[in-house]
């Protein structure tokens, strides 16, 4: 494990796995993760952020665990963009995680590309980068990943695991799988399996990127070219089904962008296009296309039931975690009715489930935004869950 | 005009327009078209199709509007694909459109690759293909050219304009712009305006295109190349728009294709993004590139409030047309609001209009099948309309 120092302006495209700040958990060969796949994967390296402090007794972690395209930097703002955290405004003295009571622990995910293993990275055994013969993950691959960080600190069981999207995929998985380590789990605006619409837009966005010709197969980075025109229009599509209808009419509507009249051409005319060719263009720096196509495709594997024989009651049966299920009205990547599947499925096991619909229009983005509301249920969850575990104020 | 016959299998990239079967309107220089964008287009041609036949008093005419990919084979097949026409049951002897009383007409739309001007057809003043140097068109641009068939025909009113979809807005603005020509009006799945969210799927598609370097700033045709990767990912992000998440569910949920257990790669391994890659790979078959970024275009600029001063009523005062609006309640591309709105402006000027929203959960499909309760509305209709044209059984 190593702490090094942010020295100058990173990019994707050139960084050094050990120039990124935070931590970097590196563990040996001897050591390997048996894969869902059936790989072993190892030596292989995690690299994570902590806030707050580990108490005494190793009872006040947190793991919070991040979406698709999101990464360690939950409060920390991003190596490469220079943006705050992605939960900032969750993360911190008094807010809703807060590091004066808690000791919070993000990872980047197995098969990411900010440090972790990946596609991006080099293979210790060739020298070269992954590309491809990257291993394909799972949800569960992710988790246990994430397990050697506490094995790491000696930490047996986390006061809560939270996350949302993708991240909550994550806290189901946590939870189904070590239910001894888990105290309490908030899944967010998320699914126990990923529906056919979502697996579509998933391939969608996989198909902009193998369509790319600069992807030559994910040996991109060999030939020091990136397929950044698909990685583009695969974010740009994504990112339409995390808004609802509603706040891209309030944000955008019809609206002209830097303009009186339509040009009757194929600039971006509308504001909606022009924040979306930008939402595609600056994600390209900071993400990398390869680790696109794995993550996305751990989603779409991810059915909890389907490994527990087809009962999704089956993955909590004898839980003892507390959990608080959190779903937005508006929205339709991860609605409401798949997160009350969740919420069925442990009432079936007699778990200590609480489950908040939050009333929204910012749809599935609502997760990543400060919404009154959400907060307030967070903290409210948190106080009661604290108060059981014992942890002081 | 000629009346060509289908002699061998056609395909996109090397058909001449004089081969395709149907009928050809060839406008001439001077009587060119006045286009929203200020061109005068001419000459040009619209390719379209007729069935029945026209009786004396020339009251009989059903103008039926294709959608996007749409196109005049509305009840013949399809020339490329050999697949039946797109509305190929609704038209016919003792059909919904009951081609012994009516004369249907479908056009291909101006900007359309299936005879129509449009990118992909020659510029007579440069011998050379259109490319992006054809003026980008509007939905009026293209009932207006569908007006030189009516006027080629000495057709002075229509009995019905009827479309879904894209084929709905051109209705809107035919009632809009002619209404003395148009006795009733059928607009389908449509709205008066694209929306935010709308032109941000429609952009997505632009730019899937734009981003395929065989697209070479619209020049492929020169190149004797096509950028088929990016249309077929463009097709499978809209795809995904027109059916409903339910839709998708029943008709794949998580299944697999041709295998038992998911393959740890980068294949189709669901039916789903097997489905999805079929329908970009056979798209590309039979659309031009350039017509898919003029087509969106047009939609995207469609709003018919902003035409009269922001007040959508006003496109309809004074209006004499009979209207019947339809809907499907899990169509989310073009919602039962949107179309709801449509009737709302219509009350407000006193039309006459009914609206029924029809219940099922193929999404905007919906309007492409044999939805029984539309097809009775639709037949109840017309049946009330052509009696009060007095139109002989």
């Amino acid at each position: 494990m190593s702490t090094p120092q942010r020295s100058e302006k990173l990019t994707l495209a050139s960084f050094d796995t050990r120039t990124l700040p935070g931590h970097r958990l590196e563990v040996p060969a001897e050591s390997a993760l048996r894969l869902d796949c059936g790989v072993d994967l190892g030596p292989f390296a995690i690299a994570y952020q902590t806030y707050g402090t580990l108490n005494a007794d190793k009872s006040n972690a947190v793991m919070v665990c991040h979406a698709l395209t999101g990464d360690q930097f939950v409060a920390t703002p991003h190596p490469f963009t220079g943006k705050p955290g992605w939960w900032e405004h969750m993360i911190g003295p008094g807010l809703v995680l807060d590091t004066d009571r808690y000791f919070v622990i993000c990872t980047n995910v197995l098969g990411g590309c900010m440090g972790s293993s990946g596609p991006r990275e080099i293979n210790p055994a060739t020298g070269k980068r992954w590309g491809l013969s990257f291993p394909v993950i799972t949800i569960a691959d992710m988790v246990r990943a994430q397990a050697r960080v506490l094995d790491h600190y000696g930490i047996d069981q986390l006061f809560c695991v939270i996350g949302g999207s993708m991240g909550g995929m994550q806290v189901l998985q946590w939870a189904a799988l070590y239910p001894e380590r888990v105290f309490s789990a908030v899944p967010i605006a998320t699914a126990a399996r990923h529906s056919a619409q979502n697996i579509a837009f998933h391939e969608v966005g996989r198909q902009a990127i193998m369509a790319d010709p600069e992807w030559t197969g994910g040996a991109y980075a060999e030939h020091g070219i990136r397929p950044h025109r698909g990685l583009a229009v695969a974010r740009m599509a994504a990112h339409i089904t995390y808004l609802s209808e509603v706040a891209l009419h309030r944000k955008f509507g019809r609206s002209l962008q830097d303009r009186q009249q339509i040009s009757f051409g194929f600039d971006a005319d509308f504001q909606v296009e022009s924040y979306l060719r930008h939402q595609g263009s600056t994600f390209v720096d900071r993400f990398d296309a390869n680790s696109y196509l794995y993550i996305t495709r751990a989603c779409d594997y991810f059915d909890l039931a389907a490994e527990h024989g087809g009962v999704l009651a089956n993955a909590f049966r004898g839980t003892r975690t507390r959990f608080c299920i959190v779903s937005f009205t508006s929205d339709w990547l991860y609605p409401t009715s798949e997160n009350r599947m969740i919420m069925h499925a442990l009432n079936a096991v007699a778990a200590n489930v609480s489950f908040v619909e939050i009333e929204t229009d910012k749809g599935h983005d609502a997760f990543l935004l400060e919404e009154p509301e959400f907060f307030a249920t967070l903290r409210g969850f948190l106080a009661g869950a604290a108060e059981h575990r014992g942890l002081k104020r």
